[in-house]
Order: C-alpha cells, then structure tokens, then sequence
C-alpha cells in the first residue's frame, strides 16, 4: 500500500437491496479499495449477512491492510431501521430482513466494531466529507433513483432524527390537494412526482393521453426510463422536454422546502437520474432562484454530487470516523 | 431578590413590530422580572434603539440585580437579518431599520455584550430550555400568527441557517399548484393557508361565495379575525367548523414535512392562534397520525407552547447563556 494515504483507516459499506458495494478509506476519505457483489436479498437475512462479511473481508484485502488497521466499520443500509440500536425494522428493499439486528451481527462476525447508517444519509455524509460538498459547513443532499432519498449534514453532524427517520426528503408533501400517490402509499410527496419511477409514470399518463412522442416507441419496446426519456428531451422530442423540464421544477420546490427548513450552504443532487446531465441542473437553478427568498436564492450552491456510486460506502466509513474517529468533533472532518 | 433564583443571570429583549417585552431571567430559564413598552418602529431605528434600552433598563431595575450581575444580553427580533453579523437586514415589521447594526448598537449602550437571534428562533429556544419542550432534545416550533414563524433545536443547537434563514416555517410549499399567494409573494407556502390572516381571508372568500354563517356579522362588524372565527366554530357555526378543521389539516402538513426532515421528539405551537384551545390541537394529531409515517406518528410529541408571550424574551435570554454561560454545551441545558 502506498504510503500517500493517511491513517486511521475505516472499511465502509453500502447495502443495496440488489448489491453491496464495500471498501477501505483513509483518514481523508479517499478510498484505498473498491468492491461489489450481489445482495441476494431475497434469500435472507442469514445469506444476506454472509455476503456483507465476504464484501467486507474482501474490500481489506484488496486493500493490502490487516484488519488490526482497520478502526472501525460503518454500514449504510435501507430503512426502515433503529440506527441507534443497530436495528433493521422491515425496510421494504430487503423483504424479510425484519428486526433484524444487523450491527451487532456484522461486528461479531468481522470482529471488529460497527455502526448502522441509513444509506442516503451515509452517502449524504460521503459528499459532505470527500465529494462535491466538501467546503460546506451545513449540506442538504437529495439522491435520485427509483426513489428520492435524502441526507441532512448541519455543523459536522448527521440530523438522522429521533426515531430513525431523519431526511426522508423524498416524503415531504408538497402538493396536498390532489396529490399524486407515492410509493409509499401516501399522496403528495415529491417522491410521487419527481423519482425516475414518477417521470416514467407521467411520460406514460401523457402518451395514454394521445400525446405524440418518440417514448411510444420506447415504451413499446419495454425500454421506456428516465434515461431513454432524458436523451429523447436532449433530441427535442417535445413531450420528453416538458417532462424534464417538470422534473427540474418539482426538485426545485423540494430544495426551496430545505433552504426555508435547514438554510444550508450546498443543496446537492446525486443518484442515477443526475447522469442525465447538466440540463437538469440549470433547470433546477432557474427555477429555485424565481421562488426561494432572495438571501439563500443567492448564496446557496446548488450542485451535482461528485462520487457516483462510491458516496455509500465512504460515506459509510466516515461515520464510522465520526464515532471512533477524528471526526466526532462537531464540524471538523 | 429570593435566592431561589440561581446565577447566572442574563438580560432577555424580544423586539416586536409593536411591543418590545424583556427581563430578567436565571439560569434554570425562569424570569426575574418582566415588562412591555411600545417599540414605535414607525419613528425609526435611532428611537427604537432608545426604547430597547429603556425596556432593557426597566427589566434589571425590576429583577433587583445590578448590570454587573447580568452575564449578557440576548435579542430576539423580527428578520430579515445577518445573526452572525449581528445586523437587522431589511425587516417588514420594522420598516426603515435597514442594514442596521443593532445588536452592537445595543451592547455599547447597555455596556453589556449581546447577541442578536431570529425572535422566532429565539422563542423556540425558550420553549426548548424552560417550557413544553422542557424535555425533548430536539424540537420543532410552529409559531401561529399575523405570519407564521418557526424554530428548529437539534441537539441543543438552534438551526439558524448559513444566511440566517433557517426554519422560515411558513415558506415551506405544501401546494405547488395553483398555490395561494403568500405574504412573502410567493404561492403555495403554509403561511398563506395556516396563518391567522390566510384564515380570515379564507372567511370572506366563503362568505364572498355566499355562504350563510354567523361569521357575515363579525365581518359586517369588523369583528372577523381568527379569534371570532374559532368561537363561531366552538358554538357550532358550520362554516367556522369547517375553516378551522381545514387549518389543523394545513398545520398537520407542515408537521409532517418537519417530521420527516428533522424528526425531532416533539412538535409545538405556539402564538396566538393556539389561544382558540384544545379542539385545533386534537384535530392537528388526528391528521398528523393518518399521513406520517408509521413510527414517528406513534412517538413524536405534538402538542402547544407553554411560555404564552414570555418565550421570546425568556428564549433571547437563553441565546446568551448559549454563548456565555452553561447552555453551550450541545445538548445541555
């Protein structure tokens, strides 16, 4: 191992209801080693648990330390959970995984102490730390994908919430007449409008609507997502345009709701749906600088998260650095 | 002076568009002295200066103490502002006082360091320190008024935000389309469904559509405000009913966006408007248990503010003692 990383060193891991992503990352955040694996959620908790240790002892080795270098292990998992007493609850993305009491579990079998985050929080804490908010004291970020995630970091600190609950920014309500329904079964959350999952069912209330649009064909060959709707927009399907476009608007109110809640430095947007590109973003700065109050419509970044699909288990291993670490220290990182 | 009271002492000034309130208040947060003046903001910030010395004079005169017993001043004041700075802003309640350095103006004539806090943030802390939110460690404010204000404790820290804007409560958007328009002039914010004038409005605009209800004679007589509105709904008058039930869902909303975005153990209201008693307190629960989620709507508190008129100076009090005194501590109190 090359002598430019910093010790003490954390392994961090990020449980995804279809794969695990873990690796080593020193004192500055940067990652020593990288490795993914299926989750193979739908066979347990047991197997479950056996594959977050293979991940975990695997992302060591690639890194050329000894588990006596390693401080401690920081896991970022779906909710619902008790992150205080390490407890998954019954997070719909790992069926079954039900009170299960995966910190505990996971330290004793990598002998090695651990803490529980929720996964866009720890991803949120990834950004903060060693990504695209890493000069921000205070930072809000919203994660993209089939839902909306959502992190809140104020003076160093994870706001992660009394009952676990902390930041689940994609179920703040912001149209309570008529809402559209969310995944989780509630109406109005920006969730319900503005997920990959809301943009792919509105693209199809268009066309259902007879709306003339390139996404027919698209949907006819099973391919219709925010991906493919988002090169069409770039293409100038115009259907595809005013969807984009709603998206950046819908976004745009979530993050004014934060800026008038937390006044943060830095709103950032991460998850697959930011590959869509800077379009997106330009739209969502528009937007918020016609309807935020001038103070923060001036002064708040508004940015793209910068570590992609790593932010997790960084993230991860900087809250472990939060609690054993040099990190603990209200601000400091 | 009863030496039931216990050192540290400081000097609490709330500022209000109208009145100023300010004493003398103890360590355990509990008031020595209390008085009232008018602000006449209208005369400008040279003679609202003046006032502010005198209610601040008038307050440690009161409490028995000599200045060299008061560790600090804290001031609570309308915004907009730059806390950090110290400086008032541009604020609509205080028309005139614009850029204006108020908070070392007034410890030069005081001769008494000072702080300066959002005066809605400020009576949120007071609740937090010495009122109904005595024993949560972390607490969100909803104060019900002209506007409507808020405050946000997290771990015995106020989140007052980077540029000052933290917990502007009444500009979270709750109805992005085709929203009311709010005081501020944007559409769809709380304040323009929740606040004591939305209600008022929402009054005439029923009775404007020629609804029958005995609310047409408060307004024939100038005698509809918020107050006359909730006692027509207690004696039964069904449009009065049905605008108060329609305001609990609204402030239900926004409980709910702050429950899952800070999550905190409790939830208080405070101002004027919870004067109209129990009924809009148990219709806000019942609202909040049928769209939270699952766990915080089974734990967190809701419930009403305790100090009445007193939070804001006993909070003020309490920013300084965070500054000076024991409260700093994150979390202790």
């Amino acid at each position: 191992m090359s002598d430019q990383f910093q010790a003490p060193f954390y392994l961090g891991i990020d449980l995804g209801g279809t794969n695990i992503k873990a690796g080593v990352v020193d004192d500055t955040g940067r990652p020593l080693s990288s490795i993914s694996r299926p989750t193979e959620a739908d066979r347990g908790p047991e197997v479950g648990l056996d594959n977050l240790v293979d991940a975990g002892r695997r992302a060591v080795e690639a890194s050329g330390l000894s588990w006596d270098q390693i401080s401690g292990v920081g896991l970022g998992s779906p909710g619902t959970m008790d992150i205080h007493q390490g407890l998954l609850l019954d997070p719909p993305n790992l069926p079954g995984w039900v009170n299960w009491p995966i910190r505990d579990k996971l330290a004793e079998r990598l002998g090695c102490r651990a803490v529980l985050q929720n996964d866009a929080n720890a991803a949120a804490y990834g950004e903060y730390w060693a990504g695209a908010g890493r000069s921000a004291q205070s930072m809000v970020m919203f994660t993209l994908g089939t839902g909306i995630g959502g992190g809140i970091i104020e003076n160093g600190r994870i706001i992660e919430g009394r009952h676990s609950h902390g930041a689940e920014l994609g179920h703040i309500i912001i149209q309570m007449e008529n809402g559209r329904r969310c995944s989780c079964g509630q109406f109005g959350h920006l969730e319900g409008y503005a997920s990959a999952t809301a943009l792919v069912k509105r693209a199809c209330e268009a066309l259902d609507m007879g709306e003339r649009s390139s996404l027919q064909a698209h949907r006819d060959a099973g391919t219709l997502t925010a991906q493919t709707i988002n090169e069409a927009a770039e293409q100038g399907d115009s259907l595809a345009r005013r969807l984009m476009h709603e998206t950046a608007r819908y976004l745009a109110i979530g993050a004014v709701c934060l800026m008038h809640t937390i006044d943060p430095d830095i709103i950032l947007f991460g998850g697959g749906m930011i590959a869509s590109g800077p379009r997106l973003l330009e739209e969502i700065r528009a937007h918020v600088a016609q309807i935020a109050f001038p103070v923060p419509a001036r002064h708040t970044r508004i940015d793209y998260a910068s570590l992609g699909g790593d932010a997790g288990f960084i993230g991860a291993a900087g809250c472990a650095r939060l609690v054993w670490g040099s990190g603990g220290g209200g601000g400091s990182r």
